[in-house]
Parts: structure tokens; sequence; C-alpha cells
């Protein structure tokens, strides 16, 4: 069936002007055996964690007529808990927020400390969620980049932020998409140059051995959020859960932006459940990591450069066309992510199974 | 325990301007026996109905280590199915957009077509969340009074829009809170006369035997957007899911400014589950109806001024001093509404025994 209103196109409509052109975000999601190109856990939630789950949204599905806590308060209290256990910082649900996904989370923080007349800056490359994001809420991007071997000079960073003055910095540890962590003492500078906030994007911090920036909050309480998600070493991509720490008068501040009611019963009942079985999830930690390290050395004897990673994933090269290179991923049934870095691609870390079928295809590939 | 950071209040905060002094939006989520505030269904869903919800997310649990269908495909067949039967109009999936409640459907209406520089026309009082949703995504408000009796004159409001030339017109049909419709023959002269996007919220179209505005975007395509929720008839507030219906080509729109996998696996298959059971949810609405005729008359009878409505709440008057009476049905056990309509407060219809609670109440409480 024909929809109705086809006879009208997108440059039909009042769109705004800085959206004209524009394509939508996202990986292409294809039907493919190995799919590589999210950084997504490979595995499944365990049994015992699917049951857990259905039981808890059977728990409140006999009240999904009402609106949820809006606060968010019980999913808050075991976030904080499974945070505070993870770095040794005493966070508390005051210091926690959550929302649907981290992209949720960053678009209220912007919402909140970015928007028009006012600029974020972030250290490219890196997550390509934060210049849209900042879009979306009309804030200026100021992009800086890293080093050549795309690491972070942190002293260089707090220079240029002393100068260029954003008012949101994004730093992302590990930066995605290309696998470094910074640690909390090197970030120090350049939280304390900042004349806004700094939030830490630690999305993939289960992966990476490094301390968390959450130690710093103590320290820079007006500045820093440190935001996560349980997309991915928790493996509740599905979900949509993202979080941030910070100072208690940063959450009273998301509290003016979010949307009322954003986080359904469902969403706070599932994650609870999810967060219950974080130990078992978190096992397959060590076991990517481990794989991580096998595929980069088989990488790099394969000839490949590969950029060194504490995260899930690997961004290595150097193609002619990296887009080329994609495609002929794609012909071998193995989805990569082409992140738009000339000459790279980024591969997620998959099952031992999943990896090698990657490094077969890496064999024939052309460079 | 102490929360970290405690030290710093929202004051120190570099917050945007424009927030400083506000306070976040929100009904009181109390803990009281007659909780008639928020405009939910008040029957919970039936034992079938969980039982679906619950095998639903059973099925998909296994898979939450994978993002969810960024475009909600089968979920928007679904809600065009129910649509098209419920509004006679043969929409499709291309027609429909879904995301957590009808909120964050109109933030990124107003993302795509609102923004700095851009001005939002509502007729007030209306739902309050339109010129908060305004200011969050940094779009001028601008306000124009219904008539004193809270009817929308419709070719008054056309000549306004055709003088102000706002970018969008929000009208909500049946309004919140005050209860009336406005059927589609008399909002064509108003949309003719817009010279941007006119969205229709219906979130309470399912109390109402007018018919939906839907009917009109196969005339006006480019302007037309209609929005809905499952909150309120479809008694899954807990569960948030909005959706609008509108050209396939404002869909694309949206599609520039949603965050990608902004709706949960969860959140799909729950929302699924329920529409399959529209037909035994939607069986209170008769209910509803019936009683809500009762209450207005038993109201009038006790000597209140009663606005007609046709949705499943009732705004209500005179008070002296309208503050001072919700706390006089909040000391009685009955939680409604002061929606800061002076001498005015809204009740939600409730079930009977709830609805009879308010009544008791409204004969002690002070005028």
């Amino acid at each position: 069936m024909k929809p109705i209103g086809e006879r009208v196109e997108l440059s039909d409509l009042p769109l705004r002007e800085d959206l004209r052109g524009r394509t939508p975000y996202g990986a292409p999601q294809l039907d493919v055996p190995v799919r590589l190109n999210t950084n997504e856990n490979p595995y499944p939630p365990t049994p015992e964690l699917v049951a857990d789950v259905v039981a808890a949204v059977a728990e409140i599905a006999g009240e999904l007529h009402r609106y949820p806590d809006r606060d968010a308060l019980a999913l808050r209290a075991d976030l904080a808990a499974y945070l505070a256990a993870a770095t040794g910082v005493p966070l508390t649900e005051r210091n926690l927020w959550a929302a649907n996904g981290s992209n949720e989370i960053l678009q209220q923080v912007l919402q909140a400390f970015g928007g028009p007349g006012r600029t974020a800056l972030g250290f490219e490359p890196s997550y390509s969620m934060h210049p849209i994001i900042a879009a979306g809420t009309r804030t200026e991007w100021a992009p800086t980049p890293r080093r050549d071997d795309f690491s972070l000079d942190t002293a260089r960073a707090a220079e240029i932020v002393a100068e260029r003055r954003p008012d949101v910095v994004f730093v992302t540890s590990p930066n995605n998409p290309t696998g470094q962590s910074v640690p909390p003492e090197e970030l120090r500078e350049l939280i304390a140059a900042a004349p806004g906030v700094v939030v830490v994007d630690e999305a993939y911090a289960e992966f990476s051995p490094r301390r968390s920036a959450a130690e710093l909050i103590e320290e820079f309480p007006a500045k820093l959020i440190v935001s996560r998600t349980m997309s991915k070493a928790f493996a509740f991509a599905g979900g949509r859960l993202g979080y941030l720490a910070a100072a208690p008068a940063v959450v009273d501040a998301l509290l003016l932006v979010r949307l009322p009611y954003h986080l359904s019963a469902l969403t706070q009942a599932a994650a609870r459940a999810s967060l219950r079985h974080a130990a078992e999830t978190l096992g397959s930690v060590a076991k990517l990591a481990a794989e991580r390290d096998r595929v980069a050395e088989s990488l790099a004897g394969l000839g490949f450069r590969v950029v060194e990673s504490d995260s899930n994933f690997l961004l290595f090269g150097w193609f002619e066309d990296a887009h080329a290179t994609w495609r002929s991923y794609l012909e071998r049934g193995v989805l990569i992510r082409d992140v738009g870095i000339a000459g790279h691609l980024r591969v997620t870390i998959g099952t031992p199974e999943e990896n090698d079928a990657f490094l077969a295809a890496s064999k024939e590939v052309r460079r």
C-alpha cells in the first residue's frame, strides 16, 4: 500500500536551514553472518539474566497504565552501587542520572550547558555522535585534532581549552573509534583549564584497566561529568540505558531539561535486573580483551597497522580506499565499520569464531 | 551516605542563562489513595495483556546485547494499522513515527521545524509541555489566548496565524486541560493559513467521538502532523510510547534529528503486544466517557462550573484559591491537578469508586 501524502518531498518542507542536505546518522543495519560494526558485546545475556529481566517486567507490567517513577530513584541507586564498586568512588543515587542511551544523556547535558551561542569542543577523530548532538541542540562544534597517532596530548589540549574557552569539552576515554584512554591524572590539567563543563565519555571504560575519571568529581564538582552506557560491556544495547556520574547539582540542572517520564517502567525494571547480573556479564570482558590482543597481533602479522586499544574494537589500516575495503569485507560476510578516517576501518571484537572469520577475510581483502 | 560533590549548588554551575531560577516540570508523585492527577487510564492491563507483554519481552530478551531496530519498522506498521482502522485514513508504516512518549515526538518536531530564530504558537491554556519543549529546543513561544470558555475560535485563530506567521502551530484536540476538541472541518482554515507546520496533538483522541485530523494529511502533506500517545486510553503510560502520523517526508525530516536507537527493543516489543490488545483496552473508553458525564453532572449539581469535555478529565471551578482547594482534596486522600488556571482544577476520570471518593470530597472542600 502506498503511504498518503507521498507527493511531498523533504525539500518541500519548512525544515530548519542547517538540516537541509543532511542524511540520517547510522551504521547500516545489514543482515550479515558476522556483525562487527557497532561495538556490541557479542555474548548474549545468560539464561539466568534473561529470566530475571522477564521476571522484572512481569512484576511491573500490571502497572503499565501508570506513569513510571519520573526520577528513576531505585535504578539510580543501583547504578551508583555498581559504579562505586567499579571505580572506588563513593557515589550515591544523587550523583547518578540515567536516560535512554548515553546519546540522550549527552543531549540533556548540551541542552543544559550548551545551546545557541555556546560552544562544545571535542578531540577528533572521536565519537561521531558528539558533533551531531551538538548540532541537534544548536551548540557550535569546535573540532580539535588529536595527534597523528590518535592519542591525546592533554597538556596541549589544556592550552587549547584555556585559549578557546568552550562551554563544554568532550573527552572520550577509551576513545571511540581509536581505542586509547586517558588516565585521570592526565585529565586534571585539562579540567582545571576548562571554563565550563567537561564530559568524560567512558562508554567503553569496562574494557580498560585504567582508572575512571569519576575519581575527579570530588575535586571538580562544578565541572566534571562522567558518562557511561550499558550498551557495550553490559550487553544491554537493546535496552537503551545510558547514565552519568556528577555532583548532585549537575543532576538538578538536567532535571530542568529532561522530558518528564523519559525512562519507561520497562527500561527501569530491565536495567535493574541486568545490573543484578553485572558480575556474570562483565565476565566476558576479560575474554574480549584477550581476543582483542590476539586479533591485534594477527592483524599486525598480516602487515596491517593497528592502533593500540584498551577497548573492545580496533582501528586498523592502511587502505588506499577504505570504503572499497569495507565493501570487500562485506562481500565476505563480515560487516565492520567505515568510520570516515582516511585509510582506516574499525572492527568490533566478537566471539573467537567471529574474529577468526574476520581474520580470514583480512587475508583476502584488497589494501 | 552523603553524595560526593555536594558542596556545589545549581547556581555554581555554568547553566544556560534562560534556565536559571526555573524548577523542574512535574506533577507531584504522591502516594495517595485516589490518584486522579495525570489523566492515566485507571484500569490496569488485563491479565491477558500482561502475559502477552511478558511473552513479547521474553522473546527479545535473549538479543538485548544487540542494538534494536533503529527505525522500529514493525512497530510503526502496527501503529499504522491501528490508526488507519481508528480514523479511516489509509496510513502505512511510512506515515508513522514513534518515540519515547509524545513529549519526545514533539521535541523532535521542534528540533526539525522550530529552534532558534523560529516561533511556535499555541492556544492557551493548553498542554503545559508545549512551551517547555519549545524552550528546551530554543524555539520562541507565542502563547495565544482561547475564548473565555476555553473553546478555540478557529476563524480568529487562522487570522492570528496568518498575521504572526509562526513556524509551528500547536492545536491540542481534545484540549488538555480544558477538554474540548476541534473537528477537522474547523481545522482546515487554520492549517491553510499556517506558513509552517501544524501539530494537532491528539493525545486524548480515543475518548472523543470527533473525527481525527489525520484525514487532512492527504490535503496538507507538507504541513500537518498528528501526534498521539499510548499513555492515556491505551493504558500504557509506564511503557512510554508516543507516535505521529504525517507524510513520509515529515518522517524523513525527523530521522535527521532523532537520536539513533532511541526506542529500546523492550519498548518496541511491549508496545506491539499492547497494540494487539487494543480492542480490549479501548473497551474501557466507553465506561470512562459515561463516568465523565456522571461526574460532570454531579459536580454541576453541587454548584461547580464544569467545562464541557470529550476527554477523560474535567476542568472545574470556581475557586477563590484553587491551590488551597487542591490541598483540601489532598487532605481527603484525593490527588487532583492544579494546572495553574485561575479558579480551576482538573480531575482525571477514574474508576466509579475513585470518582465517588472524589465527589464525596467535592462536597466538603472549600470553594
